[in-house]
């Protein structure tokens, strides 16, 4: 299911650093947990992503011959390592939060615990593959708060970072609420609804543009979106009602025309007026070019009379954020909790839980993060989700996580659901974590 | 050598125009061209990267059974389509700019002239490479520029937008002039030199730091570089001097240190003069943590001694500028020029060439794009690469387009190599291209 990358998907260091530890032994138990250290400027939470590619990462990492083979050519590398990634399998536990939950800096989305050489190698892909899916669902999910009622697609692959950050961006999209992706891998990958409409040059390579719409819907008797703006936008739009009688005869119809340059919301009232005026009420409007979710609350708030909308590179390459800021960090090594002290990069220590408390209509108000042992009031997020390197349950399909994203989108608080956040959602720390933080930092100033 | 993504990495509306041009037997030539419609802010030229990418995927395009089965099944598409896909190779002619040369808005940086189907199938992957490498180049190259004498190397794989943008991360900044990447498969794929250091939690799993120093430098005798800022990266610093005795008399060399975090020209100051003051004068210091091109500038102008530098997420996801707002246009069909008119999308129509001029020293000083059979002053920029689907020539070596680039910079007016742009490069446009604009524009408005 995963996109298969190649098992040298990692930094040379974590092969340095696993040498060294096979060298010495040193391969006792390791806790690891990954977490965003802060939200980006505007953002008020986070929707966990990547969880299902993480633990099918996990499972199927392997290292051909020829990957040893390459590896061993360097030179860099002793036989007691070539050897032991030869023989790989991550033998290690997960507990995570679901895909598709809410969540806040310094929660762990992830926790690993397995042999420290296990642990740290599969750092690199691991961070790759959630930071990413996090980070889009995250963009996704202000999106599709700020369409309520709206279908959206997404239209970013081409101008996604690579071939897999379309793939991703599509299925983090998915599992916040967007509709689907003009994708066609997202498709096959991962099952997700694929849509798609038609492009100017379609429009440009016939001489006549009314001529362009017939071929194109003859094409796709099953209903097609028309492109109307390569030349004018109103022309467009009647050259489309001047055809739909004679496709209608044919028993083709017209399923919707696409907008996709200049002021949209005027465009989409002056075309919607042309659609309806011939009696193309039914006719879809779709909307595409440079759509955010700072455009689609104004068009939300002017009511432009679009149905859906194509979005591209704002979604996959979350251009206003395109990076969060995260970690994944050792947390305890061989029974002992570890903490870094680096200026500004402290982080909390030991096995943690988050716990989430909802009022009494079910909306989130508080989440605390405790030590992994502790019993605190609320709903515990991080579960078990893989045993001695195998998932504990199938993957669940996709469209369960999308719908179980949808059920937590709507216990956001009020003030969560806006684009500008003025009040941040309260997050508290534990008493007992509090007092073992302080203990490891007094510990080790010592040291 | 190119990544392989799934030949389904494409937008659903490729697949739905070629059928309908199928269909209706449109298969004439057509002419697109790659392009750049306007720079990023702050930044005064591009650089273009991905052409051997691109190329590599026009030759090897092949559509499984197991690909054209999936589509079958999806219902949408009929066997002529199924049956051309079976059979598909790209046949077409490609013209483009070398790697590693610096190009503007407007300017074609590649150009495809293939029967229809062909052209249009092969749009969205095309973008999907030339776009991101083009970005990542453009970014490195500022980097470089910033910081001359200095060591750089991608270590951004982790917070890249997945795998393929780690591997396509660490060859564009390559061609722009990085030293390296920690990204192991890009050492494998493309012959990147692969580095590397250590990482906090190697120390953390230690009880003492000086202890992890000397375990990882034994099982790195040809010369590591140590992490010094675990807890106080002037002791760190200090326990470095202490043990490189030790070492020394067992043949192991400290090779450097790495600050990732704090104020690291100051940092670097103090652990510059606690190594000389240890007699370690030769050990180099590396910082990491946040580095961009206005910190690489900053460091520079303190003359903070620091010796290169690990540069993570700025670099990778190109953090203030994300995207190039870029298009595959088609220009040509059949013989005949096409233009776009949507509001603020209009492109030069034609096939095109770019001249540019350099002065008495070898300094650019302005570039024109005319029609491609013109003959204007300076050097054409479009060379052939690609005929009837084969490559020229063999791609060159990445270590040749990284010299070819790095002579093209330094060939760069002066203005263009601040971070901070005023003075925009010459780009004109000539009489015979404005003609033909305007030809197609009133003919277009007159339809």
């Amino acid at each position: 299911m995963t996109p298969s990358a190649s098992p040298l998907t990692t930094d040379l260091y974590q092969l340095n650093m696993v040498q060294a530890y096979l060298d010495r032994g040193e391969d006792k138990e390791a806790v690891f947990e990954f977490f965003v250290r802060r939200l980006p400027p505007r953002r008020g939470f986070l929707l966990a992503a990547g969880l299902q590619d993480a633990l099918d990462y996990l499972e199927n990492l392997r290292f051909s011959e020829a990957d040893v083979a390459w590896l061993a050519a360097t030179g860099r590398f002793r036989s007691n390592l070539l050897d032991y990634l030869k023989a790989f399998r991550f033998t290690g536990d997960v507990e995570a939060m679901a895909e598709g939950t809410p969540c806040f800096p310094d929660e762990p989305l992830l926790r690993v615990v397995a042999p420290l050489p296990q642990a740290q190698l599969v750092e690199t892909r691991l961070i790759n593959i959630l930071h990413f899916q996090t980070l889009i669902a995250s963009k996704a999910a202000r999106m599709v708060l700020a369409a309520p009622g709206k279908t959206l697609a997404d239209f970013g692959l081409r101008t996604a970072h690579g071939a897999e950050a379309g793939l991703f961006s599509a299925r983090a999209s998915y599992i916040a609420g967007f509709d689907g992706a003009a994708n066609v891998e997202a498709g096959r990958r991962y099952g997700i609804p694929v849509v798609g409409t038609m492009a100017h040059s379609f429009v440009q390579v016939h001489d006549d543009e009314e001529q362009a719409f017939e071929n194109f819907a003859r094409a796709r008797p099953e209903g097609v979106i028309l492109l109307i703006d390569t030349y004018d936008v109103e022309a467009g739009a009647r050259k489309v009602v001047a055809l739909a009688p004679k496709l209608k005869a044919d028993g083709i119809a017209i399923r919707g025309v696409r907008i996709d340059s200049g002021d949209l919301a005027a465009s989409a009232r002056k075309v919607r007026a042309i659609l309806d005026a011939g009696g193309l009420k039914e006719v879809i409007i779709l909307a595409s070019g440079g759509i955010n979710e700072d455009v689609l609350q104004r068009m939300n708030e002017v009511q432009a009379p679009i149905d859906g909308y194509g979005i591209g590179v704002n979604l996959d390459a979350s251009i206003d954020a395109p990076s969060l800021d995260c970690a994944y960090k050792l947390q305890e090594y061989a029974g002992r909790p570890r903490r870094k002290l680096s200026p500004g990069k402290e982080t909390w220590p030991g096995r943690k839980q988050v716990w989430r408390r909802y009022d009494a209509d079910g909306i989130m108000c508080g989440d605390m993060i405790s030590l992994a042992h502790e019993r605190q009031a609320g709903e515990p997020l991080l579960v078990p989700v893989m045993r001695a390197g195998k998932r504990l349950a199938p993957p669940p399909p996709l469209a369960d996580i999308r719908a179980q994203a949808a059920r937590a989108l709507q216990r956001l608080p009020a003030p969560l659901r806006r684009l500008r956040q003025d009040q941040p959602y309260a997050v508290t720390i534990s008493e007992p974590l509090r007092a073992l933080a302080a203990d490891i930092e007094a510990e080790a100033r010592g040291r």
